[in-house]
């Protein structure tokens, strides 16, 4: 896949940056690639959930975000995307080291977008699937910024 | 809905107490009733996406937990819930003083419960809905936690 | 919610009676009302599961449809719909005398409409809810037909 | 993946031809391999949404039934299977002379398998993605039938 948007990279990583809760569960980017986002999150107490996991709600940020930036990675400059939807299935319990959620575009559409991320727990002996969400995405110009809110 | 806990209350709240997840989002139990449960989560810097919203994510985090402990307030004593799948729609954008994901029940099996959890900002106009959840969770004794772990 | 196509119910009657899968499940409208639609199919040998049951497919399809006609009662005339994705919760066996599909409006936006069904088995002892299904549907002017399609 | 059933390939047959709704959309079983089943629907007008293209209604249903068998492609002999719950996204139209849906399992589990299924259009010009599905089912005992239909 081509992307359109020569700087995607750097837009990416400003509107990343610009996410407080991706700060705040310690989340990076660690791919950025045309159609593919990968993001990672090291395991903290501060994304459990009652059995000492990482929370299903940690694991869907993570992932709904590399769906979105995957998205995003294909667009045009000067463009904004927002989830419309998504869907995750949880697979195992999310144990481990640390936690990536890689995601892939399923289609790209002129304004509806459909990825899929899996996420993977990361442990000295290897990596588990822990889930796994597919999105639909809307991409529009920044400039429409307020019609983009009410879609 | 009869709940067959008479302590689901403090269950609840000892489960709830034990998340990490939670308190990074500063989120707290609203109301705790059998098959009824409403998690709030005032809005902060740390919660947002990329235009200062509040992020899909977060907002997904509360209505799961939302959902999980209504279908958890039905059930027997030392059991415990864990969400096998949810899918989230985004109604509108995450403005607002806070946020509240109110949970119902759809369908409360022997195994398995639907729950469904609408997300509202709260602000000083009114309340306004941003998502809604439809989730599937597995209900199973404590002492199985191994099994349950790999369901 | 205030219909902005007045001849929205025979538009919808004469879109369902283009559906040749409606004519095969034996479907019909049995309610046309701005933001609500229900659609009801009579229980059928052809319509079945392994087990003499009414077949989750045969339940979505009335429910997708439910969901499609809702959104478009609400759209301009000469607009058409299109589902963009559902999702379904089995929640019963579909066992029962006739099924209905009954949808009402979640949100309707510019663009993208989110709708969510009821489906109810009917029988002399009642009603019990066999399904519920969330779904995204996108509506569009006719005349943009080709583009649609690829949306 | 190994079958712990020897016989799977005739028990999913004979299965299958209990179908009612299968035979109604005049669907077959192309492939039953241990996690991999794909179900064949040559396009017909019985099958059509308003614009003439294949209902995404009857997209769902083969694409379901692709998932559950996958799913008992691996159970015991004996077993039978259920789904709990679906998310179909609609990538293209259902335009072509024929469409499959094929199904993979992403996770086997004690109870609960995760199935996904993409559904492709076939023509002279080649075959496009036209939805791709992710099902969570259950699969149980069939002694146990009573129970598993409230599972």
């Amino acid at each position: 896949m081509t992307p359109r948007n020569p700087n995607f990279r750097t837009d990416i990583e400003r509107s990343f940056a610009r996410q407080g809760l991706m700060q705040t569960l310690g989340a990076s980017l660690l791919l950025v690639e045309p159609g593919h986002v990968t993001i990672e999150m090291p395991f903290a107490d501060a994304l459990t959930q009652q059995n000492g996991f990482a929370h299903a709600g940690a694991l869907a940020a993570i992932a709904d975000n590399a769906c979105g930036y995957a998205a995003l990675s294909l667009a045009p400059a000067d463009y904004d995307v927002l989830a419309v939807e998504f869907k995750i299935n949880l697979l195992a319990p999310g144990r481990g080291e640390s936690f990536q959620a890689a995601a892939h575009i399923v289609r790209a559409g002129r304004t509806l977008t459909v990825i899929q991320a899996d996420v993977f727990a990361i442990a000295s002996g290897g990596r588990v699937a822990v889930a796994t969400l597919l999105e639909t995405a809307i991409v529009r110009p920044m400039r429409s910024n307020r019609a983009q809110l009410i879609w």
